[in-house]
């Protein structure tokens, strides 16, 4: 391929929308153009890219037994309706009707229309196990597209699905995909991946894990234990507290507090320390406002995914208007109008003499004792965990927190959707059983702009060899030199007849453009063919990662490319 | 591949809504599975066969110079805005809001985003000619899906679209699409598609064509000269018609005509030949239900394509209701209601003492001479051409009708979507130009199905070699012989190791079902191992169309398949 032929802008400015290097680098490298919020074009380069990525996935899901179906991007809302999904999944799954007024969605993920295509051929526990996958455009309708390609709302993804008559069957297949994942993000260029302990969300089932490469700009909040190694997203982790209660529970007393706001003025006020206060958070339901009310230690802050997941409904942060009766800045369990969702957070299990807020403006209790006052109430986890903080997996105060972008992930999901969607088979003993799923997903262009987040410098992306658009850059510096044009038309034909993948720029521009356009394609090898080299007979060598720089004989050179690819 | 692995029903009977064999067959093998109104869900064989046909196409592609690019699925409405195409194009077309109400439509087809892709990195001439080219799925909503994969609402998509600065370019490189275009049916395995000339339709433009596979089932109609070989849509040949006019014109003359309706009853009782009749059909425009009239030679039809192409909106068949005081039956041009559209037909240019409705029940008139009576009109080309006609390029009378599945489509655009979406170019001299654009598209699902309609018989299709599913078929029958076992394990492993694609089938059932499952897979060569040919020391091979049967020695039967594949 000729680089002058090649579509796309490419210039120096980073552009001011972009905040990650790898979303500037794109854009300024003419890889994809922006459409619309959050939806992009690819251009040749990253379709190469992706397609290499692609087959890499392919040949890894192969190699586990999967088999590449199709399923559509639209789907009829009742395949969605069976699962239950068409209702509690929120506005991120978009809805409409066609010509006739029939209600269809853009497919999101495809739990749905796997179980459709193989309900009726599974009817026999002898089909099992089978894995189906499909590498596909799917639309989710994100509330804050960002990051270019790290959170878009349309996407390429491969998922799979898998389907098992044992859990023990079901635990083995994850297995072997946790394996080929961790051959798919060695195979794409980054090894450093790692998994960890997640959260199902709505897709539903139990264990899951998310493949996470760490770094300081993911959106995901990862907890990593210095002592013994557990790792979990934060929202997926336990968090673990101690409390310990006083030996005399004092009487429940109401204390005016005038100008008294916060935790620390609280605390400040009553010379106590912030775990023997008990703090209220107030949440409204989006779907109907109504109010849900936090109450968890006052040292502590409420982890909101861990809350939705409790809840199974989307919440907003309270606006608290004077009819709700809600005493804003003074909202306590003792005496709340018992017109609210009220929650414990485990934090506050095994505590006594609290002060909590009076549910009286510029008014709180002290002596709080839930047990004694309010009685038996249930206690969930629905704690950030910090920094420092205990592992939930070795006990000790060894909790690290780190940031992370999910660049794949794993579920086991049991029986939610063959239950549901009624999919059955008979097993060896004539019984009608439903079989368990699991499903395996990995978006491709927020892996490609995951590996650029690794591999790249000032001046551009360093793309690993295997996902490399090509491999192999000749620059033929000064073609308006006959001896150049020509050597490096013969060096660009010998290649390409060796099988190499060339991008070959032969324009009539200077060195600096030519090499900050290379430097932008990313190629991992280059070839510079000049005036100077050739008095030499040779040219040189260099890897976009700078590891080579070596001067080649000409007549060397096709043989010296093909040891190094 | 395991044959007893691989997901998907097969059975025998004939589905009852298939009226075509491609469907009926790639249902009845497991190819796909109904999701809903036309859509599918695909399963491993027919997504092997669709990935083979895409990379013949690609490498087509690459081959004229594309670069393959991919475009969102989901756009912003104000890109179909900005074309106009928003506004023009039918309820086809499905419109939805997103979250935060902007309006999205779901691509299908990708003029506006190719411009948007490139308009501004095409700016100066010196980029041009270049073209982009992307495979993927689309969403038309069709108003009636049908014969499987030939029309559907979801579907998969080669779309290419070429930029050029002069019409003699766009056409120079129109036939190089064209070419590479012949090839492609060529590789897939049905040479005999034809090229017609088309009608642009919504797509704007002059000069286009259809790649047609003729065939009864075709749901297209074509015009071929048997004289010169012209070879149109219908839609898009122009009729030719002659007209001798009576020396004298007789007075226009309202005659009562009771109890006569037809055609043929009004020629009969005023004893003239249809040629002399005057015929007016009415529509309706789809949005505000006002009416069109058309009039038309009594011996000729509508087609109705060409009308709304003419007209640019569509229409349906008219309800005559009482308000609307147009008579039902007697509808003719002389002293009509002028509430109405009028449109003359070219067969009405040239005529006099035409018989023609009222526009009073049970009246006609006689003595009707357009040019005196209603004065100067405009004829257009409404014509249903027939067969039998005159060849409107070589003026004889051999026109034959047959019909056709439209593969693919190449299409002239000239400066339609640059224009209205400001994509301009400095051409040499300095001046501001919009580049000519051409597209090329041809339907993946559809192309299969095609192939499948060509090559099948009553048991099964017989892919071509370049896009079957698998390349060898093993059948071991009697697998539970350790000899036929062992041996077509041997071959299994020999020939996976030789590169060759193998699908094995050592199930525990009889030669019936494992040979009747084989035709339903059709695959082009299947290896049959069993006891009887394991006393010769051999295996058969036979090829699905029946051309091959032959015993081979074992230990050359791997040699054998590497020649044959």
């Amino acid at each position: 391929m000729k680089f002058e032929k090649l579509v796309g802008e490419r210039f120096k400015e980073r552009p001011s929308d972009c905040v990650i290097d790898s979303h500037a680098l794109m854009i300024r490298g003419g890889y994809m153009k922006y459409v619309g919020n959050g939806i992009y074009s690819s251009l040749l380069p990253l379709k190469r890219i992706t397609r290499k990525i692609e087959q890499i996935i392919r040949e890894e899901m192969d190699g586990i037994d999967g088999q590449e179906v199709q399923f559509p991007v639209v789907m009829p809302a009742s395949l969605w309706q069976e699962s239950g999904r068409y209702e509690s999944i929120g506005s991120e799954l978009v809805r409409f009707n066609d010509r006739n007024k029939n209600p269809l969605v853009l497919g999101m993920t495809h739990e749905e229309a796997a179980v459709q295509l193989v309900r009726d051929y599974a009817q026999s526990y002898s089909k099992y196990p089978f894995m189906v996958y499909q590498i596909q455009t799917k639309f989710r309708d994100e509330a804050r597209p960002r990051g270019g390609l790290i959170r878009v709302r349309e996407f390429t993804m491969k998922d799979a699905y898998s389907f098992h008559t044992s859990q023990s069957d079901l635990g083995d297949y994850y297995d072997r995909c946790h394996h080929a994942y961790e051959r798919i993000f060695t195979r794409v260029g980054i090894p450093e991946v790692i998994s960890v302990a997640s959260d199902s969300g709505m897709m539903g089932g139990n264990i899951s894990h998310e493949f996470m490469l760490m770094t300081s700009i993911g959106e995901d909040s990862i907890v990593i234990c210095r002592g013994c190694g557990y790792k979990a997203n934060m929202e997926a982790a336990d968090s673990v507290i101690y409390n310990e209660r006083d030996t005399v529970s004092n009487k429940i007393t109401l204390v005016h507090t005038p100008n008294i706001h916060t935790i620390e003025e609280v605390c400040g006020f009553f010379n106590i320390t912030k775990e023997k206060s008990c703090k209220a958070v107030a949440y409204q339901r989006n779907s109907d406002d109504s109010y849900i009310v936090v109450l968890i230690r006052g040292d502590l802050d409420v982890n909101e995914t861990k809350l939705t997941n409790h809840l199974g409904f989307d919440i907003h942060a309270a606006t608290i208007v004077d009819e709700c009766e809600l005493a804003a800045g003074y909202i306590g369990p003792y005496l709340l109008n018992n017109n609210y969702s009220v929650l414990y957070d485990k934090s506050l299990e095994n505590t006594n003499n609290l002060v909590c807020g009076g549910n009286v403006i510029e008014y709180h209790y002290t002596g709080l004792d839930i047990q004694r006052d309010i009685g038996n109430v249930m206690y969930h986890d629905f704690v950030k965990i910090q920094d420092g903080g205990i592992c939930p997996c070795c006990g000790k105060e060894s909790i690290s927190i780190s940031r992370g972008i999910e660049v794949g992930n794993i579920f086991q999901l049991g029986t939610k959707y063959t239950k549901s969607m009624n999919m059955t088979y008979i097993d060896k003993e004539g019984t009608i059983q439903y079989p368990i799923m699991g499903c395996y997903g990995i978006g491709i262009g927020r892996l490609a702009a995951s590996v650029c987040e690794v591999h790249h410098d000032d001046f551009g992306p360093i793309w690993p060899m295997a996902i490399a658009p090509w491999q192999v850059h000749i620059c033929a510096v000064r073609s308006d030199d006959n001896a150049v044009k020509e050597c490096a038309n013969n060096l660009y034909e010998e290649l390409l007849s060796s099988g190499i993948e060339v991008i070959y720029d032969d324009r009539a521009v200077s060195a600096g453009v030519m090499f900050s356009d290379a430097d932008l394609l990313g190629v991992p090898l280059r070839i510079i063919v000049s005036p100077r080299n050739l008095k030499e007979s040779c040219c040189e060598i260099v890897s976009r990662d700078k590891t080579i720089l070596i001067k080649v004989a000409l007549d060397l050179t096709n043989e010296k490319i093909l040891e190094l690819v």
